[in-house]
Formats: C-alpha cells, sequence, structure tokens
C-alpha cells in the first residue's frame, strides 16, 4: 500500500506513550484546550506493581489538578522509617526512627498507591476537561519520524513540522507475554534485564494491510520509557554505566513477626544484602530486596532465568533473619539491575521533548521514578499549551531542557550516592573502609528524604524565572537567559522564603469575603494562567493603601498587562490588616475583584493573613518573610514555581512589566 | 383487573420515598446486605432549590459511610454569621460576629451543597455497596396497603406482615408541573403552600392495566413527606399549628454592595421584616425572605397567587435598604409558611415506620430538615439491618420512635423559639415589650448553633444506652427499657466526655503499627457492627498488663460474645504509653488483633495516645477524661452512638457481657 493511501490527519502534540509521563502532558493538553493526541504501544493499562510512591510536591501537583483526594483517600501514609542494622552480635536490630518526610514543607506526606491508580485519576481528568477530547489510543505504535527542519522555526499556525506514521496493532500484539504461565503478574517485561519489544512489534505489524496512518504534528513529547523509541529516533544517547547490584521486587501480603512491617524499613544485613519494605495499600507490602547471590555473566547483565518469587524471598528470609518472613498471596514481582543514565538531550529544535524514563534511569527505591517523570511533564505542559495558544514566546520551550535535565542529573547523582550506600555490606567498625557506615547512610537517608519530596528543586535563571546569576550555570548549560532588554532582577529579600525558582510554599490564608481559610496553594490550580500575587500589606495605611491604589492604576493601563489580565494572569491579593477591619469593595480596586454583569463582583481574589475560627493562624507574611507593613509582588508560572519577587512601590510595577515582556508575545523582545 | 393476576414478590424491606431519608435507610440496607426496595412516586431526582444545609453530624455521617469528602469539597463553607439589626437611625448595620459553629466540637464545620448532589453521593454508595442490588425505583406510588396483625409479633424469616400495591407511573404522570412557563425551576410544588398531588396521581392512574404489583414486606418505612401517605394510611396525626409567617426562598447569582453576601447573616429590619443569607456553592445565594405584605387568607393558608420572584426580591430590597440588591440569573424559587408539628407516632408495631418530615415540620431557616431526616434514619436503618439479619433482638426497634421521637420535639420546640425571633419585628428599645430583643436573638442563635449542629443529641436509657435514670423518661414515653436481667449502668466517670446517649467525640490517634494519625471517629465506620473500644492505658505497667491479659482471656472464652467476634463486634484498642516503646506482637494479646491465614496479623485494631510527626498530639486520654493508667471499656453502637462505658478490670468485662445479652439475639433475656 502507497503511503499516500493512508489516512493523513493533523494535530498540535502528539504524545507517545501513556504512563504517567505522557498523561500528565495529556491533562495539560486538556486543561489549555489543545488539540493532542497521546497514543501507548500496550493494549491495556497496568494493574499491578510498578512504581507507586507518591512524593510531596506530586500530591500538590495533583491538588492543582484537582484531584490529590482520591489519591489521598486511597492510598498508605508512609510516616516512619526505620533503619535496621547489624548489632555487635550480627544479629539485624532497630538502630533509628525517622519521620518518612521533613516536618512542614508541606500539607501533604508520602504516600504509597499502585501505579494504575494513579493513571486512572489523570484519565478521569483528561476526560472531564479536554476539549477538543483526548483520550488514550492505546496498541498503536509509532513507525516512522521525520522533521521538516525548514518549519522548525515557523510558529505559524500552519507549519507542521513532525511527520509520524502510526501503526495500529491488533489487541494479541499489543499485549505483553508475561515470563512464565503463573497466575502472578510479573513485570519482567518491563524490566531492564529484558529487551524491548518495540521494533519486535513494528515488524510484526507491518505485514497487515489498512492499519497504519500519517500524523503531522507542530510537537511531539516522547513520554515512551526507558527504551524510548523517540529517543532512538532523535540519535540521543542515555549517559552512564549499569552496577553490579541485582535487586528483586515483590508485592505480597507478608506474613511475618518482623515489628516494623508496616514502616518504610531499610534493613542491612550483616552478610546477606539489603531489603527496603514499603508498606503500601490493601494490606500488601512491597519489598525490594538485594540478589547478591545472582551476579551479571560477561555481557554485564544478570541471567533472568535464575530470578523467581521463590529466590526473591529466600534472599529476603536471610536478610531479615531472625524474624521470619513468607506470603500467601504475591500480587506482582519483578526484578531490576542498578544503573543511572541521562539523556544528552531533552530535545530537538524545541520541536520533539523527551521525558520520563526516555531520559532518565536510576533504581526505583528512592521512590522517585514516577514522581520525576510526571514532574518532567509538569514543566513541560504549560509551556507548550501556551507556546501554542501564541501566548508565550517559542523561546521559554528552551527552559525544559534547561530545567528538567538539571534536575535528572541531581537525581542521578542523589541515586548513585544512596544506591551504594544501600546495596554496600554495613561497615562492621570505623575502621572497616570498604563497608558503608551507617552513620553515613543515616545521614544520607535524611538529607535525601528532602531531595526525595521533591521540593528541593530550584531552576535557574531564565526568562521564566528573575533571579541572580548566569542562567547557562543555573541550568544544564542551555542558553535561556533573557534579552537584554527584559533582563530583570527580582528582589528576594522582600520574600525571604518565597524563593524564585522554586515552588510557592503554601501556609494558609483566609477568603476576605467569606473568612474560609485556604492553604494559599491551593488557589493556585493548574488551569494554564501565571498569577500577580499581591501581597498587599496594611491595606489600612493610608500610605500603602495610596502605593496599592498606584499599582492598580498601572496595572489598569498597562499595554503588556491589560491584554492579558484573567484570562492569562490571574491576580491574587493577600493583606495583613485585621479581617474585620475590612471590606472587600470599600477598601479594594476594583481591578482586583472584578465586577461581572452576570455574576457580580468577584469574591475569590481577595484574601487575608489573619486568625481562623477552626484552623488556626496561618501567619502567611511571617511564613513567607514579607514586612507587613508594605508587602511585595509575586509572580507565579502556571506550575506554581516562583517567577518574579518585588516592590509594590518604587519600580516594582516597571519589574513585573519586564518579566512579562520577556514571556508574553507581543509585549516585548 | 383482578388482584391475583396481579404480579407479586417478597421483600424484607419496603422504603416509600428517595428523598434524604429513604437514601439514608437505603444505604444502611445495602451495608447491612438487606433485601431492599426503595420507590418514589417521582420520575427524576430533583436538579435545584430544596434544604441543603448539612450540619457537622451529618458529614461525620456521611464521613462514616465514605463520601463526607465529595460533598467537603464541592460544598460552600459558612464560616461566620454576620447580624443586622437597626441602629438608633432605624438603618440596619452589622450589630455582631459570630462562628458559624462552636469551635473544637467536630473536625467538620457547617456546609451548603444542593440536596441534588447529596443524593448523588448516596445513589453512587447504594450502587456499590448493595448486594442484592437496591435501585431508586422512581414514578411508582404505594396505593393500598394492609397489615397482618397476627404475624406482627412472628420474626420468622418467613413472616411478611405487610401487603402493599405498588402502581407504576408513565413518565408523564410523575412529572410535577411547575406553577408557570418559566424556565426558572420553582419549588411551589413541594410547599407547604401548595395540596399535594399523591391522591390525584393514584386516581388518574387507576384507569390503566398491567401497572400494578403486590410486594409483601417484613418492614416498612415511610419517608414521603410531610404529606405522607403511609402516616395517612396508619391514620397517625401530626401535631403543632401553623404561624403566620410566610417566607419565600430565592436561590440567585446576587449583585449587590451589601459587604457580607457571602456570610450567613440575619438581618432584622426596622419595619419590613427579616431576611436570611445563605452563600451556597458556585456563586450562588440563598436568601429567605419574609414576606409582610402577604398574609394569610380566612383558611389560614396565603394566597400563592401573590408570590413570585419579582415581589420575593422586592421585599427582600425592602429589607435591605440601604444596600442595593438585584439579579440576573435565578435558579430556583419557592416560599413556605412556617409551621411546627410533631408525628403522635413514628411506628406502627415495630413493623412501619415514618421518618423525616412525614413526622416532624418545620422551618427551613436552621439547616434542620434534611439533617435530621437523615438522622432518623441513620438511627433506624442498623436496627432494622440488625434484627432482619437475626443478630440482635426485635424489641431494639422500639427505641426508634423513643430517640427520635423526643429529637423531633426538641427540635419543633427550638425552632419555634427561633423562627418567633426571626420573624417577629425588632424592639425598638429595652421598653418595647412587643418587639423582639436583639440581644436574645443573638443568644437564641449562639444556642441554636449547638443545637443546629445535631452534636447535642443525647438517647435516653434503654437497651442500647446503659446510663442512669428512667428510660421512659429520657425518651418520648415508650417503654425501652432493659429486662432487670440485662440492665446495666455504665460508669459514666470514667471516660467523663464519651457521654452514654451521646455520638463517640472524635480526637487524633496513632496506629500502633505506621504511625499514621487518624481521627478516632473514623475507625467507627458505618457497617453495622458495635465497637468494644478498650483504651488499654498503660500497657507497660504489669498490674494494667495483667488486667488486659484477663479482660481479653475472658473474651476469649465469653459465650455471649465469642460468637459475635469481628462479625458483628470489632475491638478496637487505643493505649496511653510510648508508641516506639511497645509493640503490636509482643504487648498485645492476639484477640486485639487476629491472626489470618492469608492476610496475617491485623494491623489495624490497635492505636495509642501519642504525638504524631506532622498533626500535632490528640492529648485522646486527656480530652475524653480517661485515667492515663487505667482506661477503660466502651462500647458504641453502628451508629457511633455510646452505649456503655465501664472498667476494664473488677466488673467492668461482666457489664459488657450483660450490655450485649440486652441486645443479641441467643445471648440474653
Amino acid at each position: 500500500m502507497a503511503v499516500t493511501e493512508m489516512p493523513e490527519s493533523k494535530c498540535d502534540v502528539l504524545i507517545i506513550g501513556a504512563g504517567p509521563a505522557g498523561l500528565m502532558l495529556a491533562a495539560w493538553m486538556a486543561r489549555c484546550g489543545i488539540n493532542a493526541r497521546i497514543v501507548d504501544k500496550r493494549s491495556t493499562k497496568i494493574f499491578s506493581g510498578q512504581a507507586d510512591g507518591l512524593q510531596m510536591r506530586s500530591l500538590e501537583i495533583f491538588d492543582s489538578f484537582g484531584f490529590a483526594d482520591r489519591a489521598w483517600k486511597e492510598a498508605n501514609h508512609m510516616i516512619e522509617i526505620c533503619m535496621w542494622n547489624p548489632g555487635p552480635d550480627g544479629v539485624v536490630r532497630r538502630s533509628d526512627r525517622i519521620p518518612d518526610v521533613p516536618v512542614g514543607l508541606s500539607r501533604f506526606t508520602q504516600i504509597v498507591l499502585h501505579q494504575g491508580r494513579i493513571e486512572r485519576f489523570f484519565l478521569d481528568h483528561i476526560k472531564k476537561h479536554s476539549n477538543p477530547p483526548i483520550s488514550v489510543e492505546r496498541a498503536v505504535l509509532p513507525e516512522t519520524l521525520s522533521i521538516d527542519k525548514s518549519l522548525c522555526d515557523d510558529h505559524s499556525s500552519t507549519s507542521y513540522p513532525i511527520t509520524v506514521k502510526l501503526r495500529h496493532l491488533t489487541e494479541e500484539e499489543a499485549t505483553p507475554a508475561q515470563s512464565n504461565g503463573s497466575e502472578v503478574r510479573d513485570g519482567l517485561f518491563r524490566s531492564n534485564l529484558t529487551d524491548d519489544d518495540t521494533d519486535d512489534l513494528i515488524r510484526k505489524s507491518q505485514g497487515k494491510e489498512g492499519t497504519a496512518e500519517i500524523v503531522r504534528a507542530k510537537y511531539m513529547v516522547g513520554c515512551d520509557g526507558a527504551h524510548s523509541w523517540t529517543r532512538r529516533q532523535l540519535g540521543f544517547q542515555l549517559e552512564g554505566e549499569p552496577t553490579d547490584f541485582i535487586w528483586g521486587v515483590l508485592d505480597v501480603i507478608p506474613i511475618t513477626d518482623f515489628p516494623d512491617i508496616r514502616m518504610r524499613c531499610a534493613v542491612h544485613s550483616a552478610e546477606s544484602g539489603s531489603l527496603m519494605v514499603i508498606p503500601r495499600e490493601n494490606k500488601l507490602v512491597r519489598l525490594y530486596i538485594q540478589l547478591t547471590e545472582i551476579k551479571p555473566d560477561a555481557s554485564g547483565r544478570a541471567d533472568r532465568s535464575q530470578i523467581t518469587p521463590e529466590t526473591i524471598i529466600k534472599a529476603a528470609q536471610k536478610i531479615i533473619t531472625p524474624y521470619k518472613l513468607t506470603y500467601e498471596y504475591c500480587d506482582w514481582w519483578t526484578a531490576y539491575q542498578i544503573g543511572q543514565r541521562v539523556g544528552t538531550n531533552f530535545d530537538h529544535s524545541t520541536r520533539i521533548f523527551l521525558a520520563g524514563d526516555a531520559v532518565h534511569t536510576h533504581s526505583p527505591k528512592a521512590g522517585q521514578g514516577m514522581n520525576v517523570s510526571m514532574q518532567d511533564a509538569f514543566n513541560l505542559g504549560w509551556k507548550l499549551g501556551l507556546v501554542l495558544k501564541g501566548i508565550c514566546q517559542p523561546s521559554i520551550l528552551r527552559t525544559y531542557q534547561s530545567e528538567r535535565r538539571r534536575v535528572a542529573q541531581d537525581l542521578i547523582d542523589f541515586d548513585h550516592k544512596f544506591s551504594r550506600l544501600f546495596s554496600g555490606k554495613p561497615a562492621k567498625d570505623v575502621l572497616d573502609e570498604s563497608g558503608v557506615s551507617m552513620a553515613e547512610f543515616k545521614d544520607a537517608f535524611v538529607k535525601g528524604n528532602l531531595f526525595a519530596s521533591g521540593l528541593s528543586v530550584d531552576y535557574g535563571a531564565s526568562m521564566l524565572i528573575a533571579k541572580e546569576g548566569d542562567a547557562a550555570e543555573q541550568g544544564d548549560g542551555t542558553d535561556v537567559s533573557s534579552s537584554s532588554k527584559t533582563r530583570v532582577v527580582g528582589k528576594q529579600e522582600l520574600a525571604k522564603n518565597i524563593k524564585m525558582g522554586m515552588r510557592f510554599p503554601s501556609y494558609k490564608v483566609l477568603n476576605q469575603s467569606d473568612a474560609r481559610p485556604w492553604h494559599f496553594q491551593e488557589l493556585l490550580k493548574s488551569d494554564g494562567r501565571f498569577r500577580l500575587i499581591l501581597f498587599a500589606g496594611n491595606i489600612l495605611s493610608p500610605n500603602q493603601k495610596s502605593c496599592i491604589d498606584a499599582f492598580c492604576d498601572s496595572l489598569s493601563s498597562s499595554s503588556i498587562l491589560k491584554p492579558y489580565l484573567y484570562s492569562t494572569i490571574q491576580i491574587l491579593t493577600c493583606h495583613s490588616a485585621k479581617r474585620t477591619d475590612v471590606e472587600l469593595l470599600r477598601d479594594f480596586p476594583d481591578i482586583l475583584h472584578p465586577f461581572d454583569e452576570r455574576s457580580g463582583w468577584d469574591y475569590d481574589s481577595v484574601y487575608v493573613d489573619d486568625k481562623s475560627y477552626h484552623e488556626g493562624y496561618g501567619d502567611a507574611y511571617g511564613n513567607y518573610g514579607i514586612d507587613r507593613e508594605k508587602g511585595c509582588a509575586v509572580v507565579t508560572r502556571p506550575d506554581q514555581y516562583v517567577g518574579f519577587v518585588g516592590e509594590v512601590g518604587g519600580e516594582g510595577f516597571k519589574e513585573v512589566e519586564r518579566y512579562f515582556g520577556g514571556v508574553l508575545v507581543g509585549s516585548g523582545n
């Protein structure tokens, strides 16, 4: 069949892979109203196993889409980590307890929930919000990719630089064979101990007619996993090396007298390797078990035929002795060989992007994989959406690689260190230099917790982050600096704890009109809007009031900002006067709570830092490090990261204009 | 057509009416696995208007079924009440602010959400949990009812004392005509200003053939509203009188400069009547507006033709002047005449029961109607379920009238006082005896808030409530006392704030095995089980430990309790030692955390009163008023009401046995 006879269609964004990264991207496309398609080679979503730790930042992101509550309700909540190490007699005993996540960082804690449920939340969300409708097309495989380089810099609406041939598989072709006939599902087909089957699938399906189509796209995102087909077409590499450490994974309902089986545990045995306990929902426990008796062969890869649930549980029993550990029910199992790798490139001509496992692989034990993957897509999605809608300048797309490749590098460094400490043999005493010091391990664990929370991510200077310093140096080397015309450096000292480059932290504030307490971050929904947050200070002081009035007058007459108000830039106000001394209509300029003929005044944009009746006092100004009299102005990006902090008075407004001038179309360079 | 030709079937419980009371009852039937049917004469559920305040106790109940989170997320949260009264110049001004609900009583506050959504939550829950399946049969009308008195005391499984003829209506017949051709929905067809249409429906449909059926039932519950057909068949009366006060109701998106439009407000004007503001979800506000210019006619009933949205908003404008109040969008409107009435009987031979508006009517302004109605059914449902399953003695069904008729009487007394204060003209000064004192009004409002929360309900002594005093006197006069053989009086002083007769209050405790904080009440799910809550005290003290061991030994060998353990009586333990000093398997008898061959040890039954990492310290022992060394034993009913408080040692266990002996089948009198 000739190519010209194939059905042909166009879309703005083509997403390859419907795992957590692909679905996160599709969620943004839905929220931004983008014409997108998402395809996956598998015929069904997964039902067991796979990554399942949800870190705090991921929950904050889920909450910004409106479904954190579903995850929170169904998940197991991990509260405490117990460390078990050999005592002087060589027998393991509990040596430490620490909170699973640092206290006070977020309104969420770390939870554990099966990946299939998380995908369900995304699918429901995409169905509810997408217009045009987006639904995952399963059993669909990309077969060829070509890029018309001459069109890559053409951002007109008729420019489709990418052409992909998609092939629709039969159900049978798309269902992976599991490694044995057992009823217990295993995940070896996705493990890095198994070859990828994409090429097989392409070959097998090529004989069939009438099942291929041509898609022309403006942008494409490869969320197609560690063996990424997209990455291979682009010729990009993953850099890094595997280690000799091989781990088995069991999802079981354990029968044990080990006292901490419902805690997250790190167990280092004296001679038999290490084990990690991750308690899950529905009485399940995930066990990560080091398989010290299985070594890689000459090719550097372990022989997977030696690995069965029986060999894995036996290894676990040796580690955890003298406690007993068996199971009657196994839900899933797999094995993997630790390796840390980062992609050389995260994008091609800012037209084709890679996200998730396609550009970083590492051990699963820090509960990072799914989270960092989703956060890649969370970083990219709104940028694509706003560029496609003609709102943001295409240059912001360069920040994706700059921001996320740097995060991946940090992750791999962390994982490398963490895995070595975790897989190494414990030191017998302080003189045992070949062993791992348990004090060092604990220290790494505590530090790692902050990293693993996802809340330490700090994006470098760029047109989107108005902070001091060199953009290339703070990122991955990509040039993402503003032009000199729009370069602006915010005044971090005005809000010491609202760090430019980091996510907007959350404290409780009250709605001025109905006194309801909200976590400030709850107001920053993932709807594709930037926020101009006016910390109005003491609105009852005449000086400050005239400062606010002047700021609002400038806003009303700004040719740069006015056209974007509310639809692209939401204005939120938080003042510090006493709630009951202030009235919305009397004390605040209309632009901060606009009037609509049908729905009246807006009552959901002005907040106050005051005591609540039932939920204590957020002390937002105090916690954010903002002066209660003078306040400040903050800009957050659509992904809740802080772009700018400046004055309400003085040059503040001009700087806000300059910030947006470097970002929005038709308003700057 | 002869009766014998009609289809005939049997069910255990027939519920008439699928409003909130009927659905609550159906939810219990679903959770208890009862073969029940629920029919409603209307062809669709409601989409606008109707009662919508959800008080704290209702949310606690929703949480016990697992869907409070859905209501909490969608609803508007009411935080503050503002009182507006005439100043010395006769112009209304804000005179007071008070919290909408008393602080610290519950983990919930009062919220407002459209009744249609609440019905949706119930319908979803019933669908998920019912086996055999229960679904609302709409457009089905009861036509005749007969009771075979000779079978009423026969509790064998083949005894069906009730026969009802049901008629299936056409869609057209079952859809009520609204009062005008406007697109705005009105609720006059449900208002007490309109005649009931049940008889009309019966008459109109009788010509049709083949649409009737005979149902034989063991029990029947009439949740069929103020005009209850069921109540009329039984010949029971509503006692009480209407007042002259007529109120209009508007659900609008208001356009106004009134500063407190997003607060709950009580506005008393000097001469133009009163108005209540209830802010709702989706920018809607419900306005209750006194229509002082519309008077009842000679028959005592107002002429509804005078009442339109235009006349209602005009009345509101007069009250709220000098502020402006208009709207572009009206979602729903209605009008009603205040009247307080209570049913003479809540049951017939403990076989047919009445719940909700069928046995109490009152003004809607205290946000009580839907709540008290649902709570009637919440009280009745588990009793019916457990009697039908042969677990509880049928005599417990007598407590329904005893407990709920007393609540209805208290409600009516409250509403009578509250309505008079609310509809009366404000006193000009302290000498104005005919006017309502605004100080008295505020005082009633504050007291009323506690009543309205639903948390002050205190059921009297009975076989289900082991408290001191006379059962008839503490209820509505019905004899619900235990036999002398099983009569037991608990020791209230051992848990001063876990009051027998009241709902179990909630403080945070930690799961011993994973350190996760839970509100204690969250553990008391509506699954039809009683709970034996062992406040184990200081489990590390040898004396106390042997006390606990003895209690558990008695439990293991109790012929009364052993057969019911876990399936009918769940055991929960909460100790007061330091969490990290205690181990589940080492320190607690197996019976408190039983072993299962497939799922191992039970990790969800033992809790500790200790500090959490992220959610503070519940201080449950302190707040419950329990001695941290000695603890106590508490029994809660399946509806979270406290049945018994006693010692862990001494006569405690014997008393627990005696309590259950008076309740469970085959174990007592």
